[in-house]
């Protein structure tokens, strides 16, 4: 019988074990995050599973079914530094307890296999590369570029996976994996305040943005603040500032989100005018073509910012991007129904930071994720929480979602 | 006889003598200053003039006058580092030939005395602290709040300064070579675009612009860029932003200049929403009243745009303000009238830098200064400079008002 209560008190065990008054430490490739592992694997003893790790560190735990296609149900055990107790490890202990019920209702032998995944490095904390054990998985990651990475005290990436047993090189064997997979479900706390400003618990996803990220320059002219008449300026921050409300009327317009996380000013001295500003940008939407308007549109405004104080074009410099990845439109309707069936009402949303399920799905696996209300709208830190009484519905729902997927897997 | 080609002539020597490829090093209190200083004294060896350093550091050239009554004459030979060859020596050499010209006319008794003055540490440059002699010589120095400084290698200011002979303690005493001082003027490159764009080669100073110098903080909430709805962001990067606009407002309004110089935006990473950001503001007026009016408008800008934004009141720190200092009305006239004599037409403008003669006019004696024009409007650099021809008019015309204040002193 599935028993939600367990799962919170599972997470706390875990908390208990790999986190401080400062949150929690389960960075992958550390110390910590290989002893929740070892504490997981402990978990699954008494369980009719399957354990091995794939080419890229991933864990699965695989319940044989009568069919050979698979319900993959995943999440990550790793955490940022300083973490919060929910991001990753609910998915995982979720996934978990799910599995339990299967085992236990089909006494071992369910009418689809269902497998387990605990992905490796999901965060990217330590080396900035996100979704590492997925992208191998999921084919997209290119080995060759992640060469050089180092962390902040010049460990190369290529070391800290060796020291897991993770050849760089052979990560890509991770597709292996892919064999037999016919739909991936994720649970994940939503990070944001999307439910909780609307009083609803759970929520189904629709997709993760896609993301265009960029570093913007203009380019003024230092002069002395006392002797130079205003007129007369260049003022590289004057056309920069501009950007701020404007990427929110962009947004307004458009939908999506902008965000200015970063301005730097040079010389930056208070007896200058700034000679040269720097702002990043990254902005975000579930479609494409109004992904591509937010960026077009923020670009023109640049344009037009530069021109009105007499300033040369300014730089784009792109950091990152991705295209939108939308969810399977028949597991978002069974992830809607079996929110509905536990909590009477479901709202369906977008995911504005990117999760595992997206490589999946890059995969061309079908996937939907289910979010849970977040309290304060805050993760990736230790105030990060959600209520109990909400924890034990999202284990509930997803565990109807898992078996409405079995289904669906066998349509 | 005046010979203005002599000053051009001695200004390239010191050059010589004091600059690289990178500009001038006459930081005041360092081997490079204290050469110049040497070099300076010997040229008045065939002067019937006395010469003494007073008890901060500032160097006296006296020619006595039938009456004790004295114009003074003043200028700067330290400059920033890696500075232009005209900001402050301009003024010292140029006084130097109106003393030669004076002395010679009168043969060594002019009707009054004439005493040409080389402040010390002007600039600042090295510990922070500008206009160091001659506040020291008007009495508003307070030497106890200076014993801390320290430039930025830890060496104390009182240190360097005993190094070269003078206690900051007896500093004050400088303040003895006020007597009998009847007037005071000061010949200075405008360091800013004014006359350049007037097509004008010397200007008559009106005085020196009062300053509001302060840190305002703006006080956000950090948020993920990807999951945070922009209606549900506390941004402080916008609300600091919006200044930017609004203070080229306020001083289109009330005259004047204000000047954001730097932005610093805290977590400051291209994935969170601003939670703190710090700006600079510098403003400045010749008139005390409009520059209170450009501090009480861009506080209640400040106080405003939190608001929109959903933020506390944000936070001002005071970082530096000085008083507006006004000029001697007649003294401006004649000044006026030494121009036009020269160049045809003069203009009247404030300056936005300070200057030691800001001081010597809070002692209480009559004031004025004549700016020449500067090519780029730009000082502090090695690319500062001035036509050879303007400089010429600009020797010529002070020395017509040296001639006509010694007359406005036996008025």
């Amino acid at each position: 019988m599935l028993n939600p209560q367990r799962t919170i008190a599972e997470l706390k065990e875990l908390r208990e074990l790999t986190a401080d008054e400062n949150g929690a430490w389960r960075v992958a490739w550390a110390d910590t995050w290989l002893r929740a592992r070892e504490w997981f694997n402990r978990k699954l003893q008494d369980l009719p599973v399957e354990q091995h790790y794939d080419a890229a560190g991933n864990n699965w735990v695989t319940l044989k079914g009568q069919s050979e296609k698979a319900l993959l149900i995943g999440g990550h055990l790793d955490s940022v530094p300083g973490g919060g107790w929910l991001d990753g490890c609910l998915n995982v202990l979720a996934g978990l307890e799910v599995l339990r019920r299967i085992a236990a209702e089909f006494e071992g032998n369910p009418p689809v296999t269902v497998r387990l995944v605990d992905w490796a490095d999901e965060e990217g904390a330590r080396f900035g590369r996100s979704l590492l054990g997925s992208s191998a998985f999921s084919g997209t990651l290119q080995p060759e570029l992640e060469k050089d990475r180092t962390d902040k005290d010049g460990v190369r990436l290529e070391e800290a996976l060796q020291r897991c047993g993770v050849e760089l090189d052979r990560m890509l064997e991770a597709q292996a994996e892919q064999k037999n997979a016919a739909a991936y479900i994720e649970l994940h706390i939503e990070q944001g305040p999307v439910l909780l400003d609307m009083g609803l618990p759970l929520g189904a996803v629709l997709g993760t943005f896609g993301v265009e990220r960029h570093a913007i320059t203009f380019w003024g002219q230092a002069a002395h603040s006392g002797s130079t008449p205003m007129h007369r300026r260049k003022d590289a921050f004057l056309a920069a500032a501009k950007m701020a409300p404007e990427v929110y009327r962009i947004a307004e317009r458009n939908g999506g989100v902008c965000t200015i996380g970063s301005c730097v000013t040079k010389p930056g001295i208070v007896t200058s005018v700034v000679e040269e500003c720097t702002i990043t940008l990254d902005q975000r939407h579930l479609d494409a073509a109004a992904l591509a308007r937010l960026k077009q549109e923020a670009w023109e405004a640049s344009q037009r910012f530069a021109q009105e104080g007499g300033l040369p074009e300014p730089e784009w410099r792109t950091i990152w991007r991705i295209e939108p990845i939308l969810f399977h439109p028949e597991l978002i309707e069974l992830c809607d129904q079996a929110i509905r069936e536990v909590a009477g009402v479901s709202h369906r949303l977008p995911s504005g930071p990117l999760h595992d399920a997206a490589e999946v799905a890059r995969a061309g696996i079908p996937t939907v994720m289910m979010f849970v209300q977040s309290l304060h709208g805050i993760s990736h830190n230790k105030i990060e929480d959600t209520e109990e009484a909400h924890l034990e519905l999202a284990v509930r729902a997803f565990d109807r979602l898992a078996d409405k997927v079995m289904a669906w897997i066998l349509r």
